[in-house]
Parts: structure tokens; C-alpha cells; sequence
């Protein structure tokens, strides 16, 4: 793709490398994306300079994760105007780059309001990029300022659910920094547990097919220096039945109005056994996460991915390939079918409470959460409505 | 490896190929093993001459499966009375090769009691060698015609269970032809079903780590012209909550007296999300893998393997490298550690049946696994007391 290229990240500390960035080098303004689908092994960048190339990286999880993916809706939109493309075609395009996350298609939609309501104003097309591209990073800030408060509430969550302290969490998939403008969303809180000195053990799914786990999770909890353990998904239920798990901990892509979690597959099978063992089950998502406009799970697109995710083990792409993933080693016999949702979906009553920036709801119910979202728009919460 | 070699097997239909079976080529007698671990991409038979071969070829799981390891361990110590080793430490070695599978350890002792009464009856030690190897070879016999039983008791039950038939069987790790001397136990059920016109699809959990659902029972499904579809281990909970799933057929490698079935990691959260979902889960296995002589689950002992299977992805070891596993493909960071179980337990109380060559038990009492086993000591079935 000509349109994307890989460099290797500049910062000497990988701590310092961020998820997602705006850089404007003398040859145009791009977005620079830390490439997901090479870590552990590498920390290469991704650079985009169009809204294709964008799509692209989306589509093929160089960049994830609900919140990220607000962000690099916003910050595309942008590059479009800024570049001077048609804004209303970009949003379109961006937009469905992925069905189920719904925090991809709020921040498309915040930019481009940004973007049409300067033009309506006056403003000249280049004025109204700027407005576009400072939405974008409203939405940033906004969104790292979301995490810490997400991570306050979620741990004060747990001091009350867990008064002993020393907790043991289990987590799925990837929710951290590389997620979010800020340290992301359960595993915020599970940071949050961990600089309080009570974070005892981070069991961490391996979360299949990808291995976000394995990959991403991992690599962050190290980093951050916390007491993890891998584990492959079918294990959880071990730890669950030797008493070995005090909470579950997720984050989520989208919300519906009955609060109903869409969420990596594989988090319904753990709010099952986290209720069969009596086990606090968490979410921990942005307010943007919650639709309110769709009004129960059975509502919910979930993305159905290529059966090679399954059928074969992708190798991590060779760096300076454009980003190009590797031909993958068969695992199952050639022509073999595969079921492979993105998402699964699971019922509030298996959901204890869902953390937002703006509080805490639980138990789940249609009400409370219209409540909390309510809350958010009149002020006393920061969810743009 | 100086007493494990590769070859490429030599029949030319795939089908041709037994899990295992005693050669006597002039160099002096071998267990010839189909290496599992190269499954599907190649059929390589790997020729044991001695036990410490056989031990490490159990250890990587080139031969694996609960009843196939009971015919290993008989073999392995004929092997080793034919080749006029010391029986009495091949049976020690052989029969701690794996703590959790019951079968291995009743293999061994099976042939090794044939040798020493044949030994005491008078016989020199090459007549008692071949008293050993006769047992080994009874037993063999006997867990084919076991699993045609298994697979007519199945399909009766399934029959009972789901009157509607057109049944969708969920299915774990492998359980057909690869780790029998028949068809198996939970696939031979399937199998039978398939046979009958009544499987409407056969839905395929990969089994990670080690993905013995996408190597083996894809490629026996494939080979039997199932309709069969993969999915990761994570996917079931979504076909739980669709309503695609019939019923769980799933084997064991130990079921202990209060009905406790020790399975591959993972049988036991399809067993919780089965009864969630009010799904028949049912064990099938051999009357050999009951073992009255461990109380309850908390007894067993679970094999913890090595977190490289969780930290790296293993590639196929190549051909003729004496069956070495190649270097993996780390998915984790360097230095991550894991927690790696082979095998879970799973509770009577979620067990809807176990069935056995010698009948069904259902449901899952103390009482009623003690009367199975009793009838078949007394003649009306044909396990070995």
C-alpha cells in the first residue's frame, strides 16, 4: 500500500511510544499509528496519509480498541479536510470500517460536525479542517481524561466489592494504553490497583484468535512491572473453580440501552463462569461506548472475521513491508470452514456493573444507565451526547 | 534422539495410517506411531525401538489420547520384555510418562502382570516376552470393539436426548481414531451419528495450546466427509447463546469414583455453558478410564506442561529431525510466564451422562458408576476389573 509506510519507532523508552499520534512532517500532516500487529516482537510505526490507508490499518487491527478507535475516526476525518478530500465521502468510508465498535463512528461524526459547523460559520475550507483537527484532539484529551476517572471509580468499585484487598484479576483481550488516549479502560483500573499495592495477580487470557493477550496485555503488564500470568482462554475456567480469580475485569465495544456488553469473543463464556462461581463480572468503557439508540443485544452487528484468523497462525508481518501481514502456517487441513465472530455479546444479568467515567451502574438495568448517560449530558459528566 | 526416527508413511491412502502399531522388521521389533504432532500437514510414522523413545514420544504428545496411551503402555512393555530390558523399571518409567490419563498406567500393568504369570506358569523369558505382547495385543482388539460399543451406546443416547436428530455436537480436543484402536470414543459416537444421516454439524473447538481440535479432529472430520466447522476455543459461548449447539460429546482421561471427569483443558467451561444453556454434555469414554480407586476431582493430579506451549506458537517440527518440536514463534514477551494445565475437572453434577462400552450412566452418581464397573467385572460388559 502506497499510502502507508512502516518506520521504526524513535523514542529510545517503548513507554514512550504512543498508541496514536498527529504528526505534521514537511511532506503533509499524517497520523502515526504504533503497528499492534507486530508487538511483542517489534515496535514499528505506522505511517498514514490518507483516510484509505487508514481504513486499512483498521480493518487489519494495526490500530484496535473501542476508545482508539474514537480517536483515529476523529483524527482521519481530519487528515481528509486537512488534505482537502471530500469529508463527507471520508466519513462514510471510516465509519464502517468496522461494525461493532460504536466509538468509531462517534468520533468520525464529532469531527465532521466540528467541520460542518465551522463552514456553516464562514469559516474557508482550511479553517474548517483546523476546527475538525481540533475536535480530534479534544476528543483525545477528553479521552485520556476518561480513563483516570474511569480507573478511580473502578478501583474504588473493587475496595467495595473486595474490602481484603490483594486482588486477583482476570482480564481478556487488550485494554490498556494502547486503546486510549490515556491508560485505557479495565486495565486502567487494574493499573490504578496496582500503583494502590493491591493488585496481587494479573491473570491474562490469551484471547484468541489474535492473541491481544498474549501480545498487547502482556506486554503492557510487564512494562508496568505488575505480577501477570498468561494463560490460554480455555484455562479460565480452572482458576475460576480453584478460587484463584476475584474478579473479572473487560472493557467493551459497544453498550446497548439495555446494557447489554459487546465485547472481544470469549468475554461471554467468562461472565458465565464468573457467575456460576459467584465472581464479580466488570466492564470498564468510555460513555461514548454506550448506545443508547440501540436498545438490546440481539440489536448488535457483530463483525464476522476471516476464517484464516483461525484456520491458519498468522506470523507477524516482516517489518518494512508496508504493513503487510505474513502468509500464516496452516493449522487445520486446507479448505477447512471456521466460525469467527470478533464479538461476542453479553446479557446485563450477567454484567455486576459497568464503569464509566461518569459512574458506576449497578446493578445493569435499562434505567440505570439512562440515568448515567443523562447525568453525563447535563453536566455532571463529560459524555458528549 | 538415537532410538526415535521418522518416516514418511507408507500406505498411500491417509486413512490406511493406524495411530499405532507393533513392526518387526529385522532389526529387532518397534512401535511404529503416526506423529500427531505433525498432523495435518504431514503423515510421518515415528519408529520407537526402545522405551525411553516411547516415553518422549508420549512426554510431546506424538502419541496422545487416553485409550491409545493404555495400548502405548502395553506395547512399550512388551517392547521392552521382547528386547530382554528389565520390565519391571520400563513399567515404573512407562507408567509415570504422564501423571493425569488412567489408561497408561492400565496398559502397563495389564502386560505386565501377563509376563510375570507367564513367568511364574514356568515360561523362560523370551515365552514370557510374548505372553506380554499377546496381552498388549488383547487390549488393542478389545478398545476397538470398545469403541464400536461406545459409539452404538452414544448414538442411543443421542437418539433419547434429541429425538428430533439432525443433531449439532460440539466437540473438544480429539477423541476419534488418532487415540484408539477403533474410532474412538466422543468422535466414534459422532462418527456413528455422521454414518446414520443424523449429524447435521459438528462444530470443532481448535483446543489451544496445542490445538488438537484444528489438527485432528478437522483433519478426521475432513477424512469422514463430516460437515464440520472450527471455531477458536473462545467461540462456543456464541454458539451456546444462538441455540446451535445440540449437545457436548467430549472424552475423558480419568473419571474418578464420585464421577469426576478429568478432561482436556476447556471441557469444563463448555460444561458450565452447557448447563447454562440447558445442553446434554456428555462424556465418552472407555470403562478403562473409570477409576474407582480415586475418591473424588480434587484427587487428581493435573498435569502442568511447560508455558512455552502458551508463550510460543510451536512450529511442525520438520521431517526427519528424529521428531524434535522446532524452535517457536514467541506471541508473548520474553520472559512471560504461564499457567498451562493440560487438563481440567469437571464436576458429576454438570455431566448429564457418561457413557462407556458398557453402558450409560445417567445421571452421574457414585451408586451408578460403582454398579457400571461391577457389571462389568461380572460378565456383562468387558472392562478388566
Amino acid at each position: 500500500m502506497a499510502d502507508q509506510y512502516a518506520v521504526p519507532a524513535e523514542p529510545a523508552l517503548p513507554s514512550d511510544v504512543p498508541a496514536l499520534r498527529w504528526d505534521e512532517p514537511p511532506e503533509g500532516p499524517v497520523i502515526v499509528l504504533l503497528d499492534q500487529r507486530r508487538l511483542p516482537a517489534e515496535e514499528v510505526e505506522l505511517v498514514c496519509t490518507d483516510v484509505p490507508a487508514l481504513v486499512e490499518a483498521i480493518r487489519s487491527l494495526a490500530v484496535r480498541g473501542a476508545p482508539l478507535l474514537g480517536i483515529a475516526g476523529a483524527y482521519g476525518l481530519a487528515l481528509a479536510a486537512v488534505r482537502g478530500f471530500d469529508v463527507d465521502d471520508a466519513a462514510e468510508t471510516l465509519a464502517h470500517a468496522r461494525p461493532t465498535a460504536v466509538n468509531l463512528g462517534y468520533g468520525v461524526r464529532r469531527a465532521l460536525r466540528a467541520y460542518h459547523a465551522a463552514a456553516k460559520g464562514g469559516a474557508d475550507s482550511e479553517r474548517a479542517a483546523a476546527a475538525a483537527l481540533a475536535e480530534a484532539r479534544a476528543l483525545h484529551r477528553e479521552d485520556a481524561e476518561a480513563s483516570a476517572r474511569m480507573a478511580g471509580h473502578g478501583l474504588a468499585l473493587l475496595e467495595e466489592l473486595l474490602p481484603g484487598g490483594g486482588y486477583r484479576v482476570l482480564t481478556h483481550c487488550n485494554t490498556g494504553a494502547l486503546v486510549s488516549g490515556g491508560e485505557g479502560t479495565a486495565l486502567a483500573v487494574v493499573a490504578a490497583a496496582h500503583r494502590a499495592g493491591q493488585l496481587r495477580r494479573l491473570w491474562v487470557d490469551e484471547t484468541r484468535p489474535l492473541l491481544q493477550g498474549a501480545r498487547l496485555t502482556a506486554y503492557e503488564a510487564a512494562r508496568a512491572g505488575m505480577a501477570y500470568t498468561l494463560l490460554t482462554d480455555n484455562a479460565a475456567g480452572s482458576l475460576f473453580a480453584a478460587g484463584e480469580v476475584d474478579a473479572v475485569l473487560i472493557g467493551a465495544d459497544r453498550i446497548t440501552a439495555d446494557g447489554s456488553v459487546a465485547n472481544k469473543v470469549g468475554s461471554y463464556p467468562l461472565a458465565v463462569l464468573a457467575r456460576y462461581h459467584h465472581v464479580p463480572f466488570i466492564v470498564v468503557a468510555p460513555g461514548t461506548t454506550v448506545d443508547l439508540g440501540t436498545a438490546e443485544g440481539a440489536d448488535i452487528e457483530v463483525e464476522q472475521r476471516p476464517g484464516h484468523e483461525v484456520t491458519e497462525f498468522a506470523a507477524v508481518p516482516p517489518a518494512g513491508t508496508g504493513g503487510e501481514v505474513g502468509t500464516g502456517v496452516p493449522v487445520a487441513p486446507l479448505g477447512t470452514q471456521a466460525y469467527n465472530p470478533a464479538f461476542d455479546v453479553t446479557p446485563p444479568e450477567l454484567v455486576t456493573a459497568i464503569v464509566t467515567e461518569n459512574g458506576v451502574v449497578s446493578p445493569v438495568t435499562r434505567q440505570g444507565l439512562a440515568e448515567l448517560c443523562a447525568r453525563a449530558r447535563t453536566g455532571l459528566g463529560s459524555v458528549p451526547g
